[in-house]
C-alpha cells in the first residue's frame, strides 16, 4: 500500500458523490492512432461532460463536503477548468463560487466560467498570481480556498479515473497523465499501485513548464522563473511539497515533451478520434512520439483530460 | 405498447452481449450550444468508442446469434460505419466478414474497414448498387445478409440508446435522431414510446435523401431516383415497407433539412463541444435551427450517432 495522503476507501466512496455524468467516462482501444504510434493505444475521454475536462471529480466531492459543513462559498484559483468544474459543482449546491484566473488564460475557458454565472477575477500574471489573490480573496473573506492538489479532495476526486481503469477488463502496462498541479497524476497513481502495482505510470509535463517535473527527478521542490507553453492547463512555476511527496511514492516516471510535439499529439488525435483537445490532453501522446522505443508493442492508456481550448489558436496550431 | 417488429425484453437482454464499451454512452447537457440554439440541448455521444458510431450495439447483437448458430461467414452493404462495427464485431468473434460500399464512401470509412481485416468490394453506385451486390453475395456463397434495419437485431441493438435515454435521470422533451434506413428511429422510438410516451421522437432526414421521410409523411413506400446529400450515412432511396411501418408507429414527426443547416449543424457541434462529427451526427442540431420556435425553451437530446468524416471535406464544409 503506498504512503500518500489518498485513501483508497474515501476514493470509492467519492464515486458515490459524483455526478454520474462525470463517472465511468469512455474508455477504448484507438487502432488508427495505436498504428501511428507503434503501439496499442486507448483513450480514456474526459471532455464529454459539461465542463469538458476531468476537474469535475474532484469538484463534486468538495462542494458536497462544503454543503455538509454549512459552508456558502467558495474561492480558487484556475487556468480555466477547475474554475469552471467548480462554478458547475458549486453553483448547482448554492454555493457562492469565485474564481481568479490568468487575463491570459484562453478565452473561452473564462466566458463559461461567466457563462456558469460565477464571481470571476482576472489577475495580470501567471497562475501563481492568480493562487496568492485567490488566498487574498478568502482570508478577507472568511471562505474557503480550494487549493488544487494541494486539497486531497482534487486529488481522490480524480483518483476515480484510476478505479474505472483499474477495473477496466483489459489489462494495460502504462498509463499517461499530464503533469501540472499532480492531482490526477497523485490520484490515478495512488489506486493503480494499490490495486494494479504493475501498471506503469508516467507523468508528462511540457518541456516550457517543468517544475514538477524536475522536482521530481531531484526529489525536492524545484521552482522556476517562467513558463512558455502552449498547455496552459499543466502550467505552473510552484510544486506544492506534499503533492511532490504523492507523486514519489505512486508514479514511475516524470518526462517532458516539447512543444512541437504537443502540436503533433493534437493533430493526431483530431485525424484519428476525431476529438479537438487542449493542449494539456496531448500530452500522452505526446510522450510517446518522443520515446517510441519505450513504447513500442505496449499498451498504453492515454488520459484526455480536457477539450477547452480556443478554436482560432488550436486551427493555428494544427492548421487543417 | 406500440406494435413493431422489435421487442423491450429482447431489447434488455441485448444489453447483456453488446461489449460494455458501446454502452451506456455519454449523456450530457451542452449549455453553450443550448444558448445559441434557444434551448436546452443533451448530446448521446455516441463517436467515443473504437468504430465511432453506434452501429456496433447492432453488430455486437448479430454476431453473438450468428456464432450461436454457428454461422461462419456474414456480409453486408454499408455507408461505411455498419461495415466498420460488422468488421470489429464479426473479426472478434472469428466469422469471415465481407463489406460492400459504394466507391464514392469516404474514405476514412473504407480505410478502416480494411484496417480491420474485412474483405472490402466497392461498386459503382450508390447504396442501394451496394445492397443488391451484397445479396448477389450472400446467395452465391450461402452466407448471412445482414441487412440494416430490416434485421430486427440492428434495431434493437440501436434500441439500447433508447434505454439509456430512457433511463437518464433528467427527463427530457423530445429526441432528434437521425433517419436513414430507420434502425436508430425505430429502436429509439420503440423504447421511448413503451417507457416514455410523452418524449417527442422526432426523425430528422437531409432534403437530399427524403425517401424514408416522404414515406412516413405519405405512409407509404416512396423511393427516388438519386441523392444529393452530404450525409452519407443516412443516404438511401428505397425504404423498407417493414421498417416504414415501425416507425411510424413509434415516432411523432419526420422532418428534413437543408445541407446549409447540416453544415452549420457540424460547425456549432466543433465551436461548442470539440466534436468533429459526420454530417449524419449534425442532423439533430440542423432540424433545431431550422424551427427554432418548435423547440425554444425545450429539453432537447440529439444523439451524436457517428464521427466518421473524411477530414478534407470536413474542414471544407465548416471551414475554421
Amino acid at each position: 500500500m503506498p504512503q500518500t495522503r489518498l485513501d483508497l476507501d474515501r476514493i470509492h466512496a467519492a464515486r458515490r458523490v459524483v455526478d454520474p455524468m462525470f463517472l465511468d467516462t469512455p474508455l477504448y482501444p484507438c487502432d488508427a492512432l495505436g498504428r501511428q504510434l507503434g503501439c496499442t493505444v486507448s483513450v480514456k475521454l474526459e471532455t464529454a461532460n459539461p465542463v469538458r475536462s476531468f476537474k469535475a471529480r474532484g469538484t463534486e466531492l468538495v462542494t458536497s463536503l462544503l454543503v455538509e459543513q454549512g459552508r456558502t462559498a467558495v474561492v480558487c484559483a484556475s487556468a480555466g477548468n477547475l474554475g469552471q468544474a467548480l462554478s458547475w459543482s458549486g453553483l448547482r449546491r448554492g454555493l457562492d463560487v469565485a474564481v481568479v484566473a490568468s487575463k491570459r488564460a484562453p478565452a473561452t475557458k473564462l466566458d463559461r466560467i461567466r457563462a456558469l454565472g460565477a464571481e470571476l477575477e482576472l489577475v495580470d500574471g501567471d497562475i501563481e498570481v492568480a493562487r496568492a489573490r485567490a488566498a487574498d480573496i478568502a482570508r478577507q473573506r472568511g471562505i474557503r480556498l480550494l487549493e488544487d492538489s494541494l486539497d486531497v479532495e482534487t486529488c481522490e476526486g480524480a483518483a476515480t479515473i484510476g478505479l474505472e481503469l483499474a477495473g477496466a477488463g483489459p489489462a494495460f502496462d502504462a498509463v499517461l497523465v499530464a503533469l501540472g498541479g499532480g492531482a490526477m497524476a497523485s490520484g490515478v497513481g495512488h489506486v493503480l499501485k494499490t490495486v494494479a502495482p504493475g501498471v506503469e505510470v508516467i507523468c508528462v509535463q511540457p518541456a516550457g513548464a517543468p517544475a514538477m517535473t524536475r522536482s521530481w527527478h531531484e526529489r525536492r521542490v524545484v521552482t522556476t522563473d517562467s513558463l512558455d507553453t502552449i498547455a496552459d492547463g499543466v502550467a505552473g512555476r510552484f510544486p506544492i511539497p506534499e503533492v511532490l511527496d504523492d507523486l514519489l511514492a505512486v508514479t514511475d516516471d516524470a518526462v517532458l515533451v516539447r512543444e512541437s510535439s504537443i502540436i503533433e499529439g493534437m493533430r493526431l488525435l483530431l485525424e484519428h478520434t476525431g476529438l479537438v483537445v487542449e493542449p494539456s490532453a496531448a500530452l500522452g501522446v505526446a510522450a510517446v512520439l518522443e520515446d517510441r522505443e519505450r513504447f513500442a508493442g505496449r499498451h498504453v492508456v492515454t488520459i484526455v483530460c480536457g477539450g477547452n481550448v480556443d478554436l482560432d489558436a488550436y486551427h493555428r496550431w494544427v492548421r487543417p
